[in-house]
């Protein structure tokens, strides 16, 4: 089986990466990270959205009543929205019920990203955090066809938190299948990196460019929240635009 | 000083990442592996450029008297031209007093990436590879502006054998130094690659997907040639379209 890690989704190059694979779109700060905290505390499904201005009409359209519009740009909740993208806001009594219209500066994008494209879709697309690792894993372990692993970067630049949850990703998959998949560079560089800094995430994602950039604007509290292993045992899917637990 | 790394071409977003600093451009299987050895033996410069096309025509235009015409695609040679990139190839006898017109996959773009745009200039744009790497990394000790590494990667994505050369390199310029640079997310996890990998080079790149293809079609001679720390006490620059020693 292929294994496959993208550090950013720029490395999608053709679309064919994901054809036919299970796909699964990492952005630890903070954006799969919040999907999974909110989708876990009875969020009915978010809709990832590009830019803010789709994200507003698109709120508009499906009637305020029930759904939140969220989100951020350089960190911050942006303006006129309900919620930010702090894990931490999307608590059950905020949040059960309610459809979420989410865009953020980089994670929306990647998992919008590995939907893939209409003629080399993947045959699922999962969103995957350090929040609900072992339950991702659990659910790629019978990908035969290949699994692809997109990091979300930052600003289309590398960024490590994503990467290292890549690494213990593929670490998982290995231990749970007891096969040893074939690995593309970036999957291998990424197990590395896992091994380098799994005993001490909330000092690496103290150090990660996301990190010190939300220690600076308040967020500093989302670090040791969005370095929790295995929170949550659920698996969230995009199926037609909207990201629901399966 | 900022020290910062770029695993592909496709992280330099905007320029300002090389603006004001020394750039360093990274393709060790092979092209800028190729570019130290050809020079070091004499050859007189080295003109990269994109395109097969625009390759020919270039050699057409300079007169093939006293002008090579180099490259490859998938790993081989182009069919008409006199040297493909092995660095094997650029034997002394072959390349002394020649000047050199390259077109390759990776490097020869990722080089004219590192040479950046006409608004944000980096300082000044140096050819690097594992066979000159102490050199390079004497001669950007003192850059006090900042330090850009470029990494060619494969095909637009992230290659680990120019990541670890890439860290090799950073990690020396931090020993030369004895300052501490601030590392960007990309040049810190180089480092841990390269830690992982600096006893092991050649088992790396024979492990490495551009390695997987030089042996597949023949050319894994070049992997233990490309591997090989410090042959050459030379530092390429890219002045004016033209690669030459400093």
């Amino acid at each position: 089986m292929k294994l496959d890690v993208f550090l950013t989704p720029g490395e999608l190059v053709n679309g064919g990466e994901l054809a036919g694979r299970a796909a699964v779109a990492i952005d630890v700060l903070r954006a799969t990270s919040t999907m999974v905290e909110a989708l876990a505390n009875g969020a009915s499904w978010v809709i990832p959205t590009g830019e803010v201005e789709e994200a507003r009409l698109l709120v508009q359209r499906l009637g305020p009543g029930d759904v939140l519009l969220c989100g951020e740009r350089g960190s911050r909740r942006v303006d006129g929205f309900d919620l930010g993208n702090s894990p931490l806001e999307f608590v059950r009594d905020r949040v059960a019920g309610q459809g979420l219209v989410m865009t953020t500066t980089n994670g929306t994008t990647a998992l919008l990203a590995a939907a893939g494209s209409r003629s080399k879709p993947p045959r699922r697309t999962v969103v995957g955090s350090l929040l609900n690792l072992e339950a991702v894993a659990q659910s790629l372990v019978e990908a035969d066809d290949g699994i692809s692993i997109l990091c979300a970067g930052k600003e289309r630049r590398f960024a490590v938190e994503d990467t290292v949850a890549a690494g213990l990703l593929v670490k998982r998959v290995e231990a749970l299948s007891g096969g040893r998949p074939e690995l593309n560079d970036a999957a291998a560089a990424a197990e590395t990196l896992a091994e380098r800094h799994a005993d001490s995430l909330e000092e690496m994602l103290a150090g990660s460019a996301a990190g010190r950039q939300l220690i600076e604007v308040g967020h500093g509290d989302d670090l040791a929240f969005c370095g929790q292993l295995d929170r949550h045992p659920v698996v969230p899917e995009l199926v037609d635009g909207r990201v629901k637990l399966s």
